[in-house]
């Protein structure tokens, strides 16, 4: 096993290389054609004077901008650079990597064509505006890394607002892919999702959508105990209550015991902890989860480093446990989510991505692992290296927005599901053969 | 020779293949990874824990995010969809087929990545602030169709205020290619620009903003007759004065002999004719021509058909013709200003484009011209098909913004020529290779 230091040394590696990796590259994306040019010629009907057609047709029925445009494959990554990764404020600018990162994941991972937009704008109704401005270009939103509590109000309004699905992936990313290992982790040791009594360790955007999108798939709200940095929720933590709404209502909803106190409070006698609070390792301590119940699950999610390691939580009597990295078992990795779950909205032109939508998904990722045969405290959910999940879970999102009635077409499942493998195919082939080619040049480190 | 009957013809094939091609391909562009992902590991540098470097060193330096992120190489194509093509106010939605289109010319004939995006807003003041926000993720604005006079006002408060390069093609990359048209006609007949006068038929943004350019590269002001849809431009048109600036200053600044009347009274006694109005034929009709000087020139630059039929204007005793379609000698065409332009401002990292580096690209493109010993009443300017034209284009404008102080890096002519034939090079095999391998499917039309 790797000491503390070795791993600690694993986490920075990215780092360096990204530092070569990035100025060498100097850009994540490119933009190239979708269509065919096979001479110059072919202008006259891309461009003036044969495009003239297919604008007329939309400005006849907008609607058809689904069918002459690339429209329906499109998403903004859209942030304001507020809260990225756990850097904080850094600004729009500053921002752009992480964004272009998640542009090639959609891509690379769902055959989605996304576009990173930073917003130099920290006012949230200039942000709602701009984004709704950008409605006609975009077939859906990717919201990113931006600060709460206004990231909720963002997201209620602009859901509200727009004939596209807007998304946050702080929050419904993260929730979809941590409902997705609970509801394995919960089966594997016997218990039961209406029954369990969650811990769940800090109060942000994430944890908080975490906690909504759970109790809909069937927690109950009372067993959920949630700590923000001054202690566990509960009604008496009325300081919330003018700035913090989506927290107060947590403290009026969740915790039916009236528990109060400290981390070690919120976690004593529970099934699961659910952590995404500050980098480790020690946020928490073992002799806490020495108090949880038999057959306890840890969720320790932040990153890079988990708030307690892995063999740690498993010594002081965890059976299973689940971080953010890729060099433990069970990663809850966003990758797993927003790339299928917008394919699927996508292929069904969506109006919104429901929560029900992200529950189909969590239970496709979790139906995945579990038909794969090899359920395992140490097997929760699929890699990414397992990308043929992907195509199912997003048949599994587009039918469920069918079936609620939500989706502006009617596609079966099946066909969801063969349009997903295709496109995800060739976005792994377009990648392969721009390598082989050398039109992406070869990485100048191994 | 064809017929107007057959000539019409061929100008309505481009819009009915256009109406098979677009919905085959479902859009023109797609995004795909500019950086090599040699197996899933990879996006620990793309995306976290890596990506958190260059994220802290733009922090540190915003400069930087030219380094690490695509910003370098990326430009917005910008439409409030109210003057799209000859079609007027169609709508964002409808003007995608078009911004579309630029995004596909900007790649295969610049190697600039382009993003379309059409604004849900027709407020000036919005429009204006909403592209100020995107300015983190993007090195140059293109604005494309939008209505005058507001275009005017948008484009300068945006040069203005912004500190990437913004530009308007329907004003500046229409001028920058009719100046180059210009300045080979009027030495091919052996006259000089400070003395040429000049019928300009048509005062749309295009054409004012031919004007402005024009007479920085040399024309005399006085020696511009121009017309609106009312008539001459001369100092009694009052009525200009507080809707329309731009047309009133011209009012005051051409026209030194002070002319008053119609569109034959404006062409009369010219040396040139640049007309930018209404399609034709026969709006401009051929006695007209016949009052002009010797060696007359025409530029009759509407779309689809131009305002004369080039014959009937070479019988009318024009000696040289300029259109704007594909299918005659002569054609004024933005796609041999845009994507050069920005490749060379882009390069540079320029803060604007200034009208110098639009003549020089008027110059070197009439330069290349000339050089090819072509030169003649059929040849005044190259076609797309010449690319080799595009890094000499490219540099000439790079190093145009290096004298002038207006580029943030200083790069020799010679390497911007390198460059910028290495990045149009490598868009062009791209493209091959996508179509070789299928990954761009076979027209479905000849």
């Amino acid at each position: 096993m790797l000491t503390k230091e070795e791993l600690l040394a694993k986490a920075k590696k990215p780092a360096q290389d990204a530092m070569i990796m990035h100025p060498f590259y100097r850009g994540k994306i490119q933009v190239v054609p979708r269509c065919a040019v096979r001479s110059l010629d072919d202008f006259a009907i891309w461009y003036t004077p044969g495009v003239a057609e297919p604008c007329k047709a939309i400005k006849q029925n907008k609607e058809l901008v689904y069918e002459h445009t690339c429209k329906w494959n499109t998403v903004a990554v859209v942030s304001d650079g507020t809260r990225v990764l756990g850097l904080g404020d850094i600004g729009p600018e500053a921002a752009m990597p992480v964004m272009e990162g998640k542009a090639l994941l959609f891509k690379y991972l769902g055959g989605v064509d996304a576009v990173p937009i930073c917003l130099d704008t920290k006012d949230p109704d200039e942000f709602v505006k701009t984004v709704k401005y950008l409605q006609p270009s975009f077939g859906g939103i990717n919201l990113e890394d931006i600060a709460q509590p206004k990231c909720f109000g963002i997201l209620e309004r602009l859901r509200k607002e727009m004939e596209i699905p807007v998304w946050h992936d702080d929050q419904q990313g993260t929730a979809a892919v941590t409902l997705a290992g609970l509801i394995n982790a919960v089966k594997l040791v016997g218990k039961k999702m209406d029954e369990v009594k969650i811990s769940m360790i800090g109060a942000g955007a994430a944890n908080i959508r975490i906690a909504w999108v759970i109790i809909a798939a069937g927690v109950k709200p009372g067993n959920i105990i949630m700590t923000d940095s001054k202690g566990i929720l509960h009604p008496g933590r009325t300081e919330l209550k003018e700035q913090f709404k989506e927290k107060w209502e947590l403290c009026l909803t969740t915790n039916s015991e009236g528990r109060v106190g400290g981390v070690a409070d919120a976690i004593k006698g529970t099934d699961v902890l659910i952590a995404l609070s500050t980098p480790g390792p020690d946020t928490i301590k073992k002799e806490w989860i020495k108090t949880m119940n038999d057959d306890a699950i840890v969720f320790a999610c932040a990153n890079p480093i988990p708030e307690i390691w892995p063999w740690e939580a498993k010594e002081a009597g965890a059976r299973i446990v689940a971080t953010g990295r890729s060099d433990f078992p069970n990663q809850v990795n966003n990758s797993l989510g927003f790339p299928a779950i917008f394919r699927g909205a996508l292929d069904v032109r969506a109006k919104t991505i429901t929560d029900e939508m992200c529950i189909a998904a969590a239970e496709e990722l979790a139906r995945y692992a579990e038909e794969k045969g090899l359920l395992s405290e140490e097997y929760l959910i699929p890699t990414m290296d397992e990308w043929e999940v992907f195509p199912r879970e997003a048949a599994a999102v587009g039918a469920k927005a069918v079936e609620q009635g939500v989706a502006r077409i009617n596609v079966s499942k099946e066909d969801l599901y063969k349009k997903a493998e295709e496109l995800i195919s060739m976005a792994r082939e377009e990648t392969k053969l721009l390598m082989e080619k050398g039109l992406i040049p070869p990485a100048p480190i191994d």
